[in-house]
């Protein structure tokens, strides 16, 4: 998508010899380009979150395979070098299953390789064809997405759509175009007259520094607002439809997303208004059977909430913004009932989020 | 209730020419005692939000109209030079409903005060008794709601009992004990094993900088959320009631309270969660028949959603958490209908949110 009126992606080959990579810890303050010369740099780009969203984070890592083959060109055997750069990437965000995937795919593939020249090569491929194919999905989401907002587009008669969103599931989380913002943009450049409602996000404040930004830089209209309000907005008819992400999504179609999303599904169901989950098929997880009672919620540290960061005298900062000696609790995301959702939009169509519809399309 | 382990009331006569205040702009970073020695430092705390709460608000103009009768001692006509005052304090907030009610009783009573000396003896009784009535309300709410508490109790045998709460509708905003606190120190006084889940509130963070501060200060155990954790801590058992308050309640039970009230009731009503509303008999406002319908949302400037307040390096600090372009968007309350709501807790009693229950109480 658009920066500064220049397309983008979240990662790219520069040369030969470098990966870059927008710095995405320092959005919406500055914009930085980084470039990541050697494995250890992708290591520290991951673990430090200057690149962060799943598919981003698969892609990082297998472009890191890349270079981990150009390392391995002294070496006696490359193929050990290149295994043991794997467990070290993926030691760089354990809990993170495009990172393992990433890595073992690019293994796999350069397995077949009879030099460590024939490995360079195909693991420089590999890594451009996961981008692509990371690409593609989204852009087949906001395909199937597209047609939801067409339809409010002719009950509206050309008056302006609300769509709200909450967290970042946008580009700068996948490679371009991004989950539930796929749609959106496609929608956007086709000419339909879209507002977007940006829930900020707490506590790590994700759509006011990323999705607005994004958005922003894309030329959508947009408007950030406090978690808290998105329930009025619905009351007083100024949302159409809500389309969020999913971290994952079990086989009853129950949704695992940031923290909040629940909230505003409730509220959605209450007023009638259209609660969208954009999804790639891989995040579904048919192996869980009931997202409510069996997805473990992961709880972060506590100073995300303690503490805010933001912009102030041309820096980046950092402020307390509780009593320092209360307890704070930190649960990373929340567990949305199929019963809210209107609809699953994925790569692969639309469905209701209940077992047989998700399993057809897999089929 | 206790700072620092001392009695504190949020206002209090320090001497014959003297009220103090807390300065509330500081919490929880903070704590300082402010002297109002002139009817224009009144006026000034009010505007400045050093005192902040329709109640708190309501007896500091109290104060400050007997203030304005010590100042008018020089003057050719004392209550002419009173009502001057009382015109000036009024526009120091003028939607504050309490203080025009407070300033409005002070010249009522003093009009038949034959000499400046006994207008200023009437001031400073009229004052006193406001702020008494004020803490005679609270403490007979939370009378009321201990027994909901106790009931829990019972329940839970001797478990600890949690209760969220919303905004800040605590000792802070009222004189003392609060409204949707009262019932919470009560209990926690009485021995009862209560623990707060204290949403922050955004966008002003009234709860993670007020309510965290009061209920750490008196003693009461309690954590600090986002306001996106409370649906998940339902849906996971977490929470046995909610209780907030109000700041206008309909004839039909509709409750305004702080943006995002509305989201919890849902949380609760999906959950079984008992959903309390804590307000004194004064907030209902019969003439309004509908809260949905009826009730206008107050929309405040958007610097408070662009920029936040905390602490760092000894000093309170203000940051950008957006883009600096993006446009926000900031309503202060929004409607919980009636249908979502178990009960009201007031100073006269418990009752159902409906008209025929809450007309009973007014008799």
């Amino acid at each position: 998508m658009l920066v500064n009126g220049t397309h983008y992606k979240t990662i790219w080959l520069e040369n030969d010899y470098t990966i870059q990579v927008i710095d995405q810890r320092k959005l919406p303050f500055h914009f930085e380009v980084k470039s990541l010369n050697k494995v250890s740099d992708i290591y520290h780009s991951i673990r430090e979150m200057v690149v962060r969203g799943a598919p981003l984070i698969g892609v990082t890592a297998s472009f890191g395979m890349y270079l981990a083959a150009l390392e391995s060109q002294g070496s006696n055997n490359w193929y050990a070098a290149m295994e043991e750069a794997g467990t070290y990437l993926k030691s760089s965000r354990p809990t993170a299953i495009n990172l393992a995937f990433a890595v073992d795919q690019q293994l796999e593939k350069v397995k077949h390789a009879t030099s460590v020249e024939g490995a360079i090569q195909i693991a420089r491929e590999t890594a451009l064809n996961l981008s692509e194919a990371e690409i593609e999905n989204c852009k087949n989401i906001g395909k199937h997405g597209i047609s939801l907002i067409r339809d409010i587009a002719r009950q509206k008669e050309g008056n302006t759509i609300n769509i709200l969103t909450h967290c970042n599931a946008g580009w700068l989380a996948c490679i371009d175009y991004g989950t539930a913002t796929a749609p959106i943009y496609l929608a956007h450049d086709e000419g339909i007259n879209i507002h977007v409602w940006v829930d900020e996000t707490r506590p790590r404040n994700q759509g006011a520094r990323l999705t607005a930004w994004e958005l922003g830089q894309h030329g959508v209209p947009h408007t950030v607002i406090p978690d808290n309000t998105g329930g009025l907005l619905m009351q007083k008819g100024m949302v159409d439809m809500v389309i969020t992400g999913s971290d994952r999504t079990a086989a009853n179609g129950d949704v695992a997303n940031k923290i909040g999303t629940y909230l505003k599904a409730l509220a959605a169901w209450d007023n009638n208004v259209p609660f969208y989950v954009a999804l790639p098929l891989s995040t579904i997880d048919l192996n869980t059977q009931n997202g409510v009672k069996d997805i473990p919620i992961e709880q972060r540290n506590n100073e995300e909430i303690k503490y805010i960061e933001g912009f102030a005298e041309n820096a980046i900062q950092r402020l307390r913004i509780m009593p320092e000696d209360s307890n704070a609790l930190n649960y990373g995301f929340d567990i949305t009932p199929a019963k809210y959702i209107t609809g699953l939009i994925t790569d692969k169509g639309i469905c209701k989020p209940d077992e047989k519809e998700i399993k057809k399309l897999f089929e």
